[in-house]
């Protein structure tokens, strides 16, 4: 229960989907996101995490964003609410190419 | 320049290992913590992530502790300081497990 | 047009009223949490801070919990929506007294 | 100990003066930043905060930048070291101003 396998979307309408979570709770799947800088490049990126195997279990995972040169981490808790559903908790981190490591104060969202 | 596979240590003594990358970009590895909740009890756990494959790429990864039920994310990027040494600068989250939704608002470090 | 002075609630419960914002942007006001370690422990805890004064403006604040050794920032912009209300989106950091500067890494939320 | 009052470097060469805490924790102070993302602009702004009243105390701040429509908050820590010296261990969020409430994803650095 609260395995991640399958197609979820979030309050601002982007959408992921996960194929099979491994023994060691591994994944892999595609992020559709719906907001970017420049949403007409917008492409479907693949995903890459790991959540733990037990009830309501914590997970993250990397999106590598290959529409730009920015990584996107997510990571959060799959909750059970009182009519069985599944919820995702979830924040995350964007991290953008600067040139410079005088710019990396800027540089995570 | 600046592919993550090698051996990494970080301010506070933690270090991690990645093994090869891939021609997409993923990679894994293992990653001991010099810090936790419970030091006696820090083990060795595995990371997953990806990284672009340009100059000074962004990248991000996973690490599913295997001591406790809680799962980090890292993001940022590597640079090529003056001296052609390779740095990283990183930023993360740590999502502890909460038992229910009610303490979603604490759950994340 | 989004002067902040006023009471506002958000989605966990937790509403603060803000008194009079000076010419400078200053205000100051109390804010009470729905949630907290806690919470039997809760009070009233004053805050202090900025806004612009221009269109939607963004601002900032702290809360000093005078429940516990913490320390809360929150910031955020003021939108207005089609109906005309006034709507504030908001992120914010808590900071936990730690013993010493080796429990840093896990001092803020 | 550990009173916020004085003028305070932090890494990357920004610094802050802080006058008077007064008997509720209360302060005011300028912060001259060395980075942004128009440097040329760059102007001493003010800030404004709460420290608890206490050892090695939290504290928080916001600062107006008056060369921008950001805002930028800062929680942290005052550590006394070995040395006896005075050490504050600080995070931080900053607030851009966006156009529209859609693009609040991407305001928070």
């Amino acid at each position: 229960q609260c395995i991640l396998t399958g197609t979820w979307v979030n309050d601002l309408g982007s959408n992921m989907t996960i194929s099979t979570v491994n023994s060691s709770g591994e994944f892999n799947g595609t992020y559709y996101t719906a907001v970017a800088d420049r949403p007409d490049k917008i492409q479907n990126s693949l995903l890459l995490g790991f959540q733990h195997l037990k009830e309501q279990p914590t997970f993250g995972f990397t999106v590598n964003w290959n529409f730009s040169d920015s990584t996107s981490v997510f990571t959060g808790q799959c909750f059970v609410d009182k009519h069985g559903e599944e919820i995702l908790k979830t924040t995350w981190l964007m991290r953008l190419r600067v040139e410079s490591i005088h710019d990396d104060w800027k540089a995570t969202r």
